[in-house]
C-alpha cells in the first residue's frame, strides 16, 4: 500500500516537529485518570474557572443581554439585570452591524478597538491608535499571526526566554523558524541577563541565523517574575541596536503579587525613551481576557497593538486576519468590558470592584502559600511568584530517581510529575516542556486551586515529594540555589 | 537605514503572496463610502445578520443563560426564559469544566462532540465517532489547520474548484503549497467535469506537483450548485484511484433551494460505496453555525470530522489544535444546539421551527428573485442558485468597457464592480477573486438582502447595468451561454 497524504509519515514535517507540553503526556494521562474516576487537580493550564473561580458578574450580565437582544425590550428585564448592564449591552450592540451573530471587521469592532486604545492611553500616558489594534480569538492567535508574518525560513531566529511558555516554541516549529533561546537566571529570581542575551544572539548569528524578533513574557510564564524598568530599557536599547522586533506578551499585566515591581508595559518604556528609539523599535504587544482577575479563557478574547510598524505591513496583517473573517464577537465584547470596566458611581461599580479585588487578593495569598509550601519540601526550591499565575519550583532529583526515570524511558522531570499525578491527582507540567538548563529539573503548577484547598494540596504535595526523595535516596548536600 | 524585520519588504513572502478578495479592494472602498455616509448594501460576505436576519430565539436563550449562570438560580428567570431553554443551559453547563469561562479540551467539549456524532449518524445512516470530530472557531479555522498539516512545500498540490471560495487559495498561498485548479462548467450549471479534473491532475503532475488533496464545496460557493450523487461517487472513486484526500466543505448543507438535488454528504456516499473505497479514502468534512438558517457568523462555531485518518495523524492534529488551547466555548454550544435543535413536543419547538422555516423559505424565494433579476439584465446571464447563499452572474463586458478598465489600471470585473458600488451602494466581489476562465467576467453577491428590499436592489442593479452596457457600446450579439 502506498502512503496516503494524511498518513502520519506524509504529514508536513513542521507539524510533526511541534512539541506542546501544556497539553502533553501529563495532561493526557490526567484525563485518563479522570475518566477512571480519580479526582484530578488540573494545574497544568492557567484556567481559573476550571478550578472554581467565579466569573465577574457585570461583564457576564452585559454579554448575556447582548446574546439575547429580545430581553432588552422585555418589561421584566429590569427584575434581573441592573440598568447599567442593560445600557452597556445596548451600547455594544450599537457597535455591531447585526449583533453578535454578524461577522465584525476582521480586525474587530472599531468601537471596541477605540476602547482598547483609550485604555492603553490611560495606562501608558501616550495616545494609542485604534487602527493599530487588532482583536483576536485570545492572545495566542495574535502571537501565531505575527510569528507567521515574520518567519520566512529556518534561518530566521526568534529569541525566546528559557524557560518559556511553549506557545512560542510550538509556533516557531510550526512555521519553520529557529528558536534562539536566552536563559533567565533562576538564581536572580528569573531575571534577564543582558550578557546572556548578547551571547545567544552572537551564537545564533555564528550559525547563520538572522535574529528577527525577541519575545518577552512580562510578568513571566512559567517563571512569575516582573521585569524592572531598567531591564525593559536595556531590552529595548538592545532591540534598537540589533534591529530586532520586540514581541511583548503582557497577558498577565493585571496579575501582580508584590509592590516593588508594578507592571510596566514595554510600550510605555519605549515611548519614555524618546527618539530615535521610540520611533524606531518595532513592537507588538499582546493582551487577553483569559488572565487577570477575569480568567475568561473559554471566551477567547484578546488583542495586539502594533507600534512603529509601517502601514503596508499593517495592511498585510489585516489581509491575513481576513482569511478567517472575524474574531468571535462575544469575546470582543468581553475585551471591551475588561478595558472599560464599571466606574465609580456606576450602579455595578461596588460589586464589580469587590469581586475583582477578592480574586486578586486571594491570588496574592495563594502565590505566597504555594511558594512557601514548595520551599518547605525536601530538595525543592522555588522563587516567589511576583506576578502571572504560576509557580515553577526546581526539583533537585537524586541520581537514583534519574536512573529510575531512564529505566522507564522517561525524562526525569516527566517521571517525577507522572508519579506525583498518580499519587496525588495533581496535574502539573514538567519543566522540560518549557526548557531548562541541562541536569536541572522543574515543574510548573498554577496558583489557581481554590484558596481553601491550597493547604491540603500543598500538604499532599509535600507528603508525596518527601517520600519520593526518601525512596530515591534523599541525596543530601544537593546545593540549593 | 537597514530594513527592519517587520517592514513590508522583509515579511514572509507567503504572507505577501496571499490574495483575499472577499475583503479586498471592493470591501475597503465600500467601507470608506459608508464612513462618508453612503448607504452600502454589503453583499460581499455571507453575513446574514448584518443584512437584518434575526437570530433564532431558542439558541440565543440557551447561550444567554449559559453566560449568566447566576440567572439559573434567580426566582424571576422563568418570567423571561422558557423551561426548556433553562434545562438546556443547565445541561450544557454540566458539560463544561467551569462554565463558558474555562478552556475546553482543545478538540472541544466531549459532550458536544457526542451531539455532533449523533447528528451525523442521523443524517448519513452510519455511526460517527466523537473522537474524530474536532470543534473549531468557525469552519475556516478547521480548513486552515488541515491544509497546514497536509502542505509540505510548493510541490504539494491541492485541487480547488474554479471558481472557488478564496479561503482555499489564500490558505494554500499562506502555507506555501500549490493550488491546482479544476474548472466547474458554467454551461452545465457549474457541474463538475471529471475529464477536466483528470486533465488538471495530469498537468500538475507533469509540472512535478504531487496532488495531495481535493477540495469540493457542496453546495457551491460562489457558484451555488448542488452535487449529485453520481458526481460525488465519481469524485470519491477518483480520489481512491489517485490517492488523493478529499476535503468536503459542506457548510451550506442546510441551504438548499430546489428539490431535485437534496444535500448528500460526501461521507454518506463514501460509506455507501462500501469497501475497499469506504475504508481507504481519507476524507475531512467541514460544517459551521455561520450558515444554514442560523447565520451565527460572529459566534465562530464549527467542526470537522475525519474519516479514515490513522490515529497517529489525529493525534498530530490534536497537538496543533492545542497550541491555541481551545475553540471559543459559546460557539461550541451554538454548534451543539444546531446539531440538536428542539424536538417536536418541546416547549420551544414550534417557535424554533417556524422561525427557521421562515428564514429558509425566504432565502429560497430570494434565490429565485435574484437569478431572474440578473437574467433580465442586458449582457448578464446567471445560473440558478440551487444552494448556498450566493448568486454568481456572468457579466459580458463590451470591449469598450474592457478598454476603459485597462486605462483605469483595473481588472475589467473590478472596474465594473467599483462602478456598481459607487452608483448603487451594492458591494459585491469581482469574479476574479474566485477565479474564472480568461476573458469571462463575473461578480458574486449574496442572496441575503432583506426580502422586501430585494426588488428595489435588483431594479437598482438593472438600471446601473443597462446604462453601463449602453455607455460602453452595448455589444449586441454576445452569445449567452
Amino acid at each position: 500500500m502506498p502512503l496516503k497524504p494524511l498518513d502520519y509519515e506524509s504529514l508536513n514535517d513542521n507539524v510533526k516537529k511541534v512539541a506542546y507540553a501544556v497539553r502533553g503526556e501529563l495532561y493526557l494521562r490526567a484525563s485518563e485518570l479522570q475518566k477512571e474516576g480519580k479526582k484530578i487537580i488540573f494545574t497544568n493550564v492557567g484556567n481559573p474557572h476550571a478550578l472554581g473561580q467565579r466569573p465577574l458578574t457585570f461583564p457576564r450580565q452585559v454579554v448575556s443581554l447582548c446574546q439575547a437582544p429580545f430581553l432588552l425590550v422585555d418589561p421584566n428585564v429590569e427584575l434581573i439585570f441592573p440598568a447599567d448592564a442593560i445600557a452597556r449591552a445596548k451600547y455594544y450592540l450599537s457597535l455591531t452591524s447585526g449583533g453578535l451573530g454578524a461577522y465584525s471587521d476582521s480586525r474587530g469592532l472599531p468601537g471596541i478597538r477605540k476602547e482598547v486604545a483609550e485604555f492603553i492611553e490611560r495606562r501608558d500616558g501616550y495616545p494609542s491608535d485604534p487602527e493599530l489594534i487588532f482583536l483576536t480569538d485570545g492572545a495566542s492567535k495574535g502571537v501565531m499571526q505575527m510569528l507567521n508574518a515574520i518567519i520566512r525560513n529556518d534561518r530566521d531566529g526568534i529569541l525566546v526566554p528559557v524557560p518559556q511558555y511553549p506557545l512560542y516554541s510550538a509556533t516557531i516549529s510550526l512555521y519553520g523558524g529557529s528558536l534562539v533561546p536566552y536563559y533567565l537566571d533562576e538564581e536572580r529570581n528569573w531575571g534577564l541577563d543582558l550578557n546572556n542575551l548578547r551571547q545567544s544572539v552572537a551564537a545564533a548569528r555564528a550559525k547563520g541565523i538572522t535574529v528577527r524578533a525577541m519575545v518577552i513574557i512580562n510578568p513571566g510564564n512559567p517563571t512569575g517574575q516582573c521585569l524592572s524598568e531598567a531591564n525593559l530599557r536595556d531590552i529595548l536599547l538592545f532591540c534598537y541596536k540589533e534591529n530586532i522586533v520586540l514581541f511583548a506578551d503582557e497577558v498577565y499585566q493585571q496579575n501582580i503579587y508584590q509592590d516593588e515591581r508594578p507592571f510596566l508595559s514595554a510600550r510605555k518604556i519605549l515611548l519614555d525613551m524618546g527618539p530615535p528609539i521610540s520611533k524606531e523599535v518595532q513592537l507588538v504587544s499582546f493582551h487577553t481576557v483569559s488572565k487577570g482577575y477575569w480568567g475568561e479563557c473559554g471566551q477567547r478574547g484578546g488583542y495586539f497593538e502594533m507600534t512603529n510598524l509601517p502601514p503596508q505591513t499593517v495592511d498585510e496583517i489585516y489581509k491575513i486576519a481576513s482569511i478567517s473573517l472575524s474574531p468571535n464577537v462575544p469575546g470582543q465584547i468581553f475585551l471591551g468590558l475588561m478595558v472599560n470596566p464599571p466606574k465609580p458611581g456606576d450602579i455595578s461599580y461596588l460589586k464589580f470592584s469587590s469581586e475583582s479585588k477578592a480574586i486578586l487578593d486571594s491570588m496574592r495569598r495563594r502565590a505566597r502559600v504555594m511558594t512557601d509550601g514548595f520551599n518547605s519540601c525536601k530538595n525543592v526550591v522555588c522563587n516567589f511568584t511576583e506576578g502571572a499565575m504560576y509557580s515553577f519550583p526546581q526539583i533537585c532529583l537524586p541520581p537514583k530517581a534519574i536512573e529510575a526515570a531512564k529505566k522507564a524511558s522517561k525524562a526525569p522531570d516527566v517521571f517525577y510529575c507522572l508519579k506525583l499525578l498518580e499519587s496525588t491527582g495533581i496535574s502539573t507540567v514538567p519543566g522540560s516542556g518549557f526548557g531548562q538548563k541541562d541536569g536541572v529539573f522543574h515543574l510548573r503548577t498554577t496558583i489557581l486551586p481554590a484558596e481553601e484547598e491550597m493547604p491540603a494540596i500543598m500538604a499532599s504535595f509535600k507528603k508525596f515529594n518527601d517520600e519520593f526523595m526518601e525512596q530515591y535516596g534523599g541525596y543530601k548536600g544537593y546545593s540549593r540555589i
